[in-house]
């Protein structure tokens, strides 16, 4: 039906006939001619029908935006003045010989408007996707995962598919659940995950594997998550953690030479978690803003105000400033207020700032309602510590580690952003040195950072089993851009390790067993030491396009609430379909 | 912890050190010196250790089956007469310098053991993946999956990914549901393939797609299914059904002769549906075999045999001979007896047959229960028909035509193979021309052969309503050595055509409306005609691998009860988790 795409036919073609297919972009009757944009995944092109061909002209009179049609017809340079450097094929133009409708189009609800609302979008998905920058993207992702497969296959990775009808594993998310109709009262669990099998696969000596694999998280959704997404899972054998680290920071490298060009900043900069709390109050810390976090505790422990001397003495609090350079300066009362409402939301209960007017004046060059209970010292050495400048404002918290952390590393976010501090470009960097266990108060348990396959740094079950509390593991995370683009650890290997950890997460022998009775079972048999990663693709491709929303770069993505408006799914089912499954509904019962 | 994989280590290396890790495949000891045969992923190495090494010898002592080890070592050449031509390592030997043990392993239950009972094979899966042969067809099934993608990305098709979580669609067989937390008493269903989604594709103008896609479907599992199941999809935009095919054709000889070396004999011979039915009595005929059905009805529709006279007057009914050349000498009378029970399983009440001994003597030459009910006309008519020879036995099937086809045509599979007379190597065909509809009896309804998405011969939906019986689709099917590896349609591009679909399968405006409201109305906005095709990529990979079981090639497979062993899954769930998916469980009553 077509000889060339529109985005292809350029003045190396004029004066030969092509068959072109696509759709009505624009029409525009202009001195008694009609010219349409003809519109196809590769470009536009344009389109002449003249009157003195009455029967064709007058079928081009019926067409309307987004017609489906095929044209015949002779490429012919534009009229001088008539170009259009924007297009490929803006030398030119075709002058209709034959054309045939292909199909009609009623009015679209709306016309390749990228302000359409998200609602309308998803739900007119297939009009969406018609639109430029939504092809560029999904074309994209495909470039992305062909030069993953490209990158890996030449480095002797094998691609295995691992089962999406799988057992409940514990990642810390819900699972999808399905009911089966073989085992009466029974469920499968869509995979959070292929974890366990890829370690399986280690087991079974393929040394090296990776898959492009959809995953499934039945979480309250967040602006960066679907309830199905896809990673890039790899795992290795016979690597070390630092083997493994340099091969996927040489993979991620290679990735955006090839599909961007552009060269990412490598060797990655590493740092451990304890240090980017410290510093950045996240463990994926966004290198581009280069403010920092400086903690005073010591200095403000014997203080009168009770706000920064409680924490400050308590093991699991944290006082610490964040220097703004020039805030003193840049920012309005009002701004300041507002950073104080900012960091409400992560937990703060206030935010305690002191304003660097002038240095030499000491305490009469500061302005901040806290002054009056800081001593001379106290203030030196938070001016010194922070490396105040005349013009700076220092913000500070004083709370739980955790609320310092999250509300200043988000603040330092905001500020970097909102005051033009970020730097462009990409700031990759490794996050390392994790702790094996967080102590999770309300539950009075250790919980797994990573996940409970994780390996801890030390090689001895009772050593671990000693100090749990301070026991680092072989986990790592890549992030780019204040964003956690790749996560992964080397794992256990050696059968009573795993068991320390299980139970020192609470999982006695015999949960252990039901669960991951067939792992232990499998570290029997000469399970050689692995380690993988997987990295998120649908992340990874968003930042690539250079959009913020990773439904932007997934074909048909789900709302936040796991809804699909294109088919209208999730739907209710006939209960002959629940009767052969075993199950019933049971619906909430309406209060009042 | 490696310089070299144990299978590349060869004479070349001689003289130098290497470190290789890896299984203890099998450990010999002789003459005072242990031999262990090293195994990774890409072959065998002997390791010797010297008891002079006295350390490292004490630790060799320990060595059993299927530890994990890392050696270092010396590579030297075997002493004379002692290379292994079989192996690439077999002309050298490594001589231990230093050994560590990675981990311990205990005594497997089977051993590298073809023979070992599937349920334990998938119990201990990854200890069955370890085997040579289990290794290679794996590997072989990502240069499948390669080579897919290298010609696909040559030709322009773009990988899209489609959801799992979607809306329930009809192919033909149950669907996995999955309960949603988010929409109380609502449920997801996984696909049977993402047809919908990849006609939406085309709808928004991607021209190409394709996809290597995991598919589910809920059926009482037969040898070659599995519930979840891989195909290659492919969609493309204004292509007809003849470039469909000749694109797709193209592309299955390019994996073929990329991954195995193998040409196909193309073009593939086209045969139509009625045809095959016919000739084969099979939609998926083996052309490997060379008996062939004779249509015989015209002939005994007047005998006084009613066996015969019944069904060849009947409409629905079928009388016809199979030709076994040289069945009548040899053939045993068992043998003939058996194929007696063979067909009855086909639902044949019986298989009357003719021995031909000597067509000379006319029916004296003939041996058969039969003949006494048939005129001399019909007797000779038959042997004319079917081209009989002296020596030939003829099978006949007198029934409705499906009971016939189905029996004839799996008789003629078995007698094929039984009596050595299948060709090797591959012979490929495409079916064509299948009806659109096929009647029901006991629904009293057209179903629809391939999906209700295909498109009819006719582009007029009043044509098509007029004559449903003998609409012809423009489905397409590719059969390989008697199975279908691939089918699809051009599809329907006009909503009014869809409707006249929906319409005569029973589906009501409504029923449409709420099933496909999304179809019917992405229809409206300027479809391009489209069409595709779905790969069965498991059956494929298990072609080309020489086995005769998917589960060979599929890593970890299910059984025929739609469970998995190895991790034993389905399971059941927790109070808690049944509770926020809205769902309960009924567990069947037992009686008595």
């Amino acid at each position: 039906m077509r000889s060339h795409y529109c985005g292809q036919v350029d003045e190396i073609l004029s004066g030969q006939e092509v068959s072109v297919a696509g759709w009505v972009h624009r029409r525009r009757d202009h001195g008694g001619v009609i010219f349409v944009d003809l519109r196809d995944r590769e470009g536009l092109l344009q389109i002449v029908f003249d009157p003195d061909a009455r029967e064709i002209f007058q079928d081009a009179e019926r067409l309307r935006g987004e017609f489906c049609v095929r044209i015949r017809g002779l490429v012919r340079p534009r009229p001088p003045g008539t170009a259009n450097a924007a297009l490929a094929s803006g030398q030119v133009e075709v002058l209709a010989r034959e054309l045939e409708i292909l199909s009609r189009a009623e009015t679209p609800p709306f016309h390749h408007d990228e302000a359409a609302n998200e609602e309308l979008r998803l739900k007119y998905r297939y009009l969406d996707l018609r639109r430029e920058v939504m092809q560029k993207r999904l074309r994209l992702r495909h470039r992305v995962t062909r030069a993953m497969r490209d990158y890996l296959d030449e480095q002797g990775y094998i691609d295995i598919e691992t089962p999406m009808l799988t057992k409940a594993t514990p990642e810390g998310a819900r699972d999808y659940l399905v009911p089966s109709r073989t085992h009466a009262g029974q469920f499968f669990a869509l995979p959070q995950s292929p974890q366990l099998f890829k370690q399986l696969l280690m087991m079974s000596g393929f040394d090296r594997y990776y898959q492009i694999v959809r995953c499934f998280r039945d979480e309250d959704l967040r602006a960066e998550r679907q309830p199905e997404f896809t990673q890039l899972d790899i795992e290795t054998s016979f690597m070390s953690e630092e083997q493994i680290m340099q091969h996927m920071e040489a993979l991620i490298c290679s990735i955006f030479a090839t599909v961007l060009g552009d060269e990412l900043p490598a060797p990655f900069p590493r740092i451990t978690y304890a240090e980017a709390m410290r510093r950045y109050g996240s463990d994926k810390p966004d290198l581009r803003i280069d403010l920092e976090l400086v903690d005073v505790a010591d200095l403000v422990r014997d203080c009168e105000f009770k706000v920064f001397a409680a924490p400050a003495a308590n093991p699991q609090g944290r006082v610490a400033a964040l220097r703004v350079p020039q805030g003193g300066v840049r920012m309005t009362r009002k701004e300041i207020d507002d950073c104080t409402a900012f960091v409400g939301r992560y937990g703060a209960k206030g935010l305690a700032y002191v304003k660097v007017n002038e240095l030499a004046k000491g305490r009469d060059g500061l302005q901040s309602p806290i002054l009056k209970f800081l001593s001379d010292a106290a203030i030196e050495g938070i001016l010194t510590r922070a490396a105040a400048a005349d013009g700076d404002l220092i913000f500070f918290g004083a709370d739980t580690a955790k609320v310092v952390n999250d509300s200043l590393g988000a603040l330092r976010i905001k500020l970097g952003h909102d005051l033009g501090m970020a730097q462009t470009g990409w700031r990759p960097l490794w996050v390392v040195d994790f702790p094996m266990f967080e102590w999770d108060a309300d539950a009075k348990r250790w919980v797994a950072l990573h996940h409970p396959f994780t390996a801890p740094r030390c090689e001895d079950a009772a050593e671990l089993r000693a100090d749990p509390a301070n026991a680092i593991s072989k986990g790592y995370d890549m992030v780019l851009n204040g964003s956690e683009i790749g996560g992964g650890s080397v794992r256990i290997h050696r059968p009573d390790m795993q068991s320390a950890v299980f139970d020192l997460l609470g999982i006695g022998p015999e949960e252990a067993q039901q669960k991951f009775g067939f792992l232990l079972e499998a570290l029997k048999y000469g399970t050689p030491p692995h380690g993988g990663i997987a990295f998120g693709l649908d992340r990874i491709v968003m930042f690539m396009a250079g959009t913020d929303s990773i439904r932007d770069v997934i074909a048909f993505p789900k709302t936040q609430t796991a809804a699909d408006l294109l088919t209208n799914a999730p739907t209710p089912v006939s209960e002959e379909q629940l009767k052969e499954l075993y199950i019933r509904v049971r619906l909430p019962v309406k209060v009042g």
